[in-house]
């Protein structure tokens, strides 16, 4: 195992049940030695399910199969394999879930649409789906409503550290609770495809609102966050709403205001701890964008920025190279005022009227740099379009974990 | 100065001289010490010029000046310095440019709009243009028909090897020369922002015609390289033609299909010298793509694969990760049938039909991977587009250029 990543969180929290989620972790032996690889969630009858997905066009076999899925919008259980990620398996792949999905339904005693699949490991192996299916009577012996941080472990290929998260929310009075996990390193990690996130809920919310409300939160958290600009053919993002909290039934979305608040918050802290897990990082960097033609204008210029090699390696130096910001804007491709853009770093105006700062003074600048947590704010001077994007540095550990062979 | 690139050409050719075109390097002092920092090239009257520039919306003052200048379609000449960008330098930086060219046009006795100007360098600082202006008189009192090599050399910046290529073609049956020179190590090297290339033929070609063949010429060459998906503010061709070769008027598209061919090669020749100089490079990759639904889809999946830092440090590390390769594919947003894929390396078919290949044999694969010239080819399935571009691999080398602090 890699060495915890030094973006770490100091405390990884411990989550609370939720009502109607009971989950196990096993080792079925698909890759790993002496570890869990399988994690399965049993959900309560009733619960309703929303999903966001790599927009790959390569995408995986369980992805493939999540999308058909959720079309029923009910879920019951959710089975999980690390150590291999089925994509580019072909009618293999396909068969290999196919078979998955219906030994979990028999042991589930549901349908088979309603259960969720996800994998995430190396690329272009055929799944040993037997090592799941003959798993299932043990796993599912194991199943207890506080199993979350051994499930949040098995999915873990090359994390560093469990990614965990849970809020408390009111719907019409009543507390509801969400918890969440994640796992992903890379957007691709060293043939370790994937990022995969699992959030439950004890709230009863019908799947089209659930739909809604997970795909908004995904844009201003999983979407944007960057560690190397590739995209996994796994990705799968799952929210679970269990329906056991025992609020009124929920008529509209502005009940759910406070809900979809605290569900915003839990994405975005786990999307963090994605990038605090990136391959090699050393810094996190918040890159805010405004006066942006548009909000997604301006997403697409934070992105330019966070996914240059150039400015990451600079954040990776400490160098508060300003000049590659500019790089990065210019390339973005978006509207931008060169005689208007300002640029500040750990809040210190850098750049202004398209030009170095008057009077700018290096020394504050340079000492935010040697921080963790790094901050690029930039002004590009057209519009009022605003977005905030996360990501980390490149480092020679990135080149040390992905250049290394495979074996 | 970093050690030469293990992709450097093992002998740099000697160009002939040019009818009409002289040069001279000299040392300004604009922040080298000890070496040129300075290349004029002087072109005879009834010169016609064309260019291609950097798409970046930060473009530096000189990229906005030769956008100007080349509405006239006549040149006389062309000054270039490197140590400074003169780039994201606001008002400072065009009043710069305009001295330059004034002082130029006074030295040449030609007006402004016959000179072009490039600067390659460190971003966001004043530019020392009084340096330029001082040396005028020295620097033209050396111009010589013979100073290719020192005039390919001023223009370095973390090049470690001058970049230069000649070709002969005849047009109406009479010979014509064609000398080009570039630099460029990173899309941006560290500080050192750009690509510039300067092209001189003694053919006699209209500026429109001219225009049309560097367009084109740059499509299949310059614009379809990468090192690190960066680009320069600076990014600059220019292609001059002096028309002493003493061939009949050019009156169609047509009698330049030779000559055309030619430029194509050296275009083509100097855009490899740019990434067999790329920052850290220790592969020189070729990505074909094919089965597109359009040369422009095949491109954008190239420089996908090109451009992604996990195809890339598996290339650094020898290892023939095919997984990437489809990841690379189905992130570029480009049609493709993931169960037609096939993927080829070094000739041997890795992956067919979405899978990988019936009885793949690694060890061919390997021994490839372990070579200086990579080539990586790509079908996807859904038409007849067709591209090729090409890059190097992430390594080391590229974080310790790049993240080394500046100083």
């Amino acid at each position: 195992m890699t060495a915890l990543s030094p973006l770490a969180p100091a405390v990884i929290p411990t989550l609370p049940p939720i009502a109607g989620v009971r989950l196990a972790a096993h080792d079925c032996g698909i890759r790993y030695v002496g570890r869990d690889d399988l994690m399965v969630a049993e959900l309560a009858p009733g619960t309703t399910v929303a999903g966001v997905f790599t927009r790959s066009l390569t995408a995986s076999a369980p992805v493939l199969w999540c999308r058909e899925a959720l079309a029923g919008g009910a879920a019951r259980l959710v089975v999980v394999n690390s150590g291999n990620s089925n994509a580019f398996t072909g009618a293999a792949g396909v068969a290999s879930v196919q078979r998955t999905v219906e030994a979990s339904a028999r042991a589930a005693d549901c349908t088979a649409h309603e259960v969720f699949i996800a994998s995430t490991g190396t690329i272009g192996v055929p799944l040993a789906d037997e090592k799941i299916t003959d798993a299932l009577p043990a796993v599912t012996a194991k199943l207890s409503p506080a199993n979350w941080d051994a499930a949040a472990r098995a999915i873990m290929t090359t994390d560093t550290f469990p990614k965990v998260a849970t809020r408390t929310a009111t719907i019409g009075g009543v507390p509801v609770t969400i918890n969440g996990m994640a796992k992903g390193a890379g957007m691709i990690a060293p043939d370790m495809a994937t990022m995969l996130a699992f959030v439950f809920t004890d709230a009863a919310i019908p799947s089209a609102l659930l739909q809604d409300l997970l795909a908004k939160g995904a844009q201003k958290s999983f979407n944007s966050i960057t560690v190397d600009s590739d995209t996994s053919t796994s990705d799968t993002l799952l929210l679970f709403a269990t329906g056991q909290a025992g609020h009124a039934p929920v008529g509209s979305a502005k009940e759910l205001r406070d809900f979809a608040g605290k569900l915003d918050e839990l994405l975005l802290e786990l999307a963090h701890h994605v990038v605090r897990d990136g391959e090699g990082a050393s810094k996190f960097v918040e890159v805010r964008v405004a006066g942006a033609a548009s909000p997604a204008a301006a997403k697409r210029i934070g992105l330019a920025i966070a996914n240059s090699p150039l400015v990451k390696t600079a954040v990776a130096g400490e160098d508060a190279n300003w000049g590659r910001i500019v790089m990065a804007v210019g390339k973005a491709g978006e509207k931008a005022d060169r005689d208007k853009l300002a640029i500040r770093i750990g809040g210190v105006l850098v750049a202004v009227d398209g030009q170095v700062a008057p009077g700018y003074d290096e020394t504050p600048v340079n000492d935010h740099m040697k921080g963790r947590d790094i901050l690029i704010e930039v002004d590009v001077g057209v519009g009022r379009g605003k977005w905030t994007v996360w990501t980390c540095d490149l480092t020679h550990g990135y080149i040390e974990i992905n250049g290394a062979y495979r074996t």
